[in-house]
């Protein structure tokens, strides 16, 4: 016992200075002060289905709230059943990431938001649809006068992402586990967990996975060590390299953050693996170059489930009715 | 004013006659007591996207609670994108319909609930699909025990459907200034509200749009005078004839619920008119054989806007984690 408890100090004091607790009240955003009538329509925004063009697909369907913040699929359904390239990240913490998208090509969550309404295989929007949309609706004048007083012309595109980013930043999830155990509750993890964490910070794993969302803060090539196959790994997209043109950024990618991840099967940026076991396999083999025994596969995937946290309540916002202004649904499949 | 006020008892005594209230409390339902448990997890399988093969649609797709209760398409898009022949009636204050469906071929929610799972162009999934998808989340299993607690085999295909059933019922909107208004207060509708209502009931409208909701309780010929043209009325679409197979039931539906009218454009099976005004005046020359002038229409549609009501407040549930037993998604297209 008395070596377990000096592990236990020890390793809380390790584990506290590389992550951190998600805090327990929303975080301030820089440049986008959070107020109730700004949170409030964006969460409006976020479940909205006419910012697609047609009328089906809001934030919230890859982003369900309901399920883990993201969608159960390899990759998201959008305009006209087509597929995303990517699988869906999860909206929950995603306010402590560093950057959004799986190549960080957007800074923010308010930029971010900016991406898949335009996207045509996502919402299949524009700017002007969405513009106009929201003037249609006097409800929505009024609130985005609201959210924005100081705005000569509130409801625009950037005010739109802005404050999607406000609601966004509500979506975290503190009191995990882990984090009641760097909190001082050292029964918070069992014995096996904190061997999965210890393992987790001294095979390497916390090298890319750090900080608050044990990742989510910088890029890393997939495949360090060893390449996948193309199942895992598709050869055609080359991750950061499409943002930055450098050789150097081919098949690299955001480390993915960690928080609740065993809520946001499947895996990888394919969404090709379904079990975390395999996943933490193939990141050993693939990023670390050693393969995890059976036993610290289980530990590893033992401290993850730790990492999840209290959901966000979220009231069903309504939405205001549309009028004859309202652009109508449409179907058109663009690029 | 003596005349106004003896026309407004008059009025209301008609109308409380003829129509009545919603209720304030979720009603009863014969052959499912509704538990808390019950309704808890009827929430959580309306919001349910995993009982689509997809893993996209859930009842809240097409029945949207933020948006009225229902999607803002002429008919909804389901699986694979496919369009769905008839526009989707508003969830809100169904409970209170004789029959679900615009040809009433389901005799209540639960029964109407399995249909579209099981369509191919709509969820696209089957019974067994479900069950399994059920019972691959420990969750789900528990949940159906407290919901079904004298059930042998609690988690199957007709107990998901009286859960769905039972939070639906949930899912009414009482309060409507119309309902003020036969409940003794005078001043809920304005003097325009009240020839709207007085017209609704002396034109005819009322004929087969009666009952608490307003419609919902019986079957009618689209077309009883004057048939629109294949726009309105498209000639594929023979209504209630599918269901009976009875010659006079051809274009024959269910009278559409007239709750909330305001919130669910567009309107009828089709779904090819958006402005109510122009619904309005379609059912009068199609319906009633009678041109209604504008000042009429007008006077309607004011009075239609006085049957919206308190819209339900709804907590996101949280659904539980998939499992390595949990189906995957399937994109296959049936029939």
């Amino acid at each position: 016992m008395g070596t377990q408890t000096a592990l236990g100090a020890n390793l809380r004091d390790r584990a506290s200075t590389m992550f951190g607790a998600i805090p327990g009240e929303t975080p301030e955003i820089e440049g986008n002060t959070l107020t109730k009538a700004k949170v409030e329509l964006g969460k409006m925004l976020f479940f909205e289905p006419r910012l697609s063009s047609s009328h089906l697909i809001s934030c919230n369907t890859c982003h369900n709230v309901g399920t883990g913040g993201h969608d159960y699929l390899p990759t998201s359904i959008g305009h006209g059943w087509q597929k995303g390239p990517r699988n869906a990240p999860t909206v929950f913490n995603a306010v402590f990431n560093a950057a959004q998208f799986w190549d960080g090509r957007a800074p923010d969550l308010a930029e971010q938001a900016k991406g898949p309404v335009q996207a045509g295989v996502e919402m299949s929007s524009t700017p002007d649809r969405v513009v106009a949309t929201l003037k249609s609706m006097p409800e929505y004048v009024e609130r985005f006068e609201k959210a924005f007083p100081d705005a000569a012309d509130p409801v625009t595109f950037d005010n739109m992402a802005l404050a999607i980013e406000a609601f966004e930043a509500t979506l975290i999830t503190p009191h995990a586990r882990f984090d009641q155990f760097i909190a001082g509750d050292e029964t918070a993890l069992d014995e096996q967990e904190k061997q999965g964490l210890a393992l987790f910070m001294d095979k390497g794993c916390a090298g890319c996975h750090t900080g608050v969302n044990f990742g989510g803060q910088s890029y890393f090539p997939f495949g360090l060590v060893t390449r996948p196959g193309g199942e895992i790994l598709p050869e055609g997209d080359k991750g950061r390299f499409a943002v930055t043109q450098t050789a150097s950024d081919e098949y690299v990618f955001r480390a993915a953050p960690l928080r609740n991840i065993e809520l946001t099967a499947p895996y990888f940026h394919s969404g090709a693996v379904w079990s975390l076991e395999e996943a933490v396999s193939v990141m050993g083999s693939a990023q670390l170059g050693t393969e995890l025994t059976d036993t610290e596969v289980e530990a590893i995937v033992a401290f993850l489930r730790t990492l999840t946290g209290d959901i966000p309540s979220v009231d069903y916002p309504h939405l205001p009715v549309s009028t004859a202004e309202t652009p109508k649904p449409s179907d058109i499949i663009r690029n």
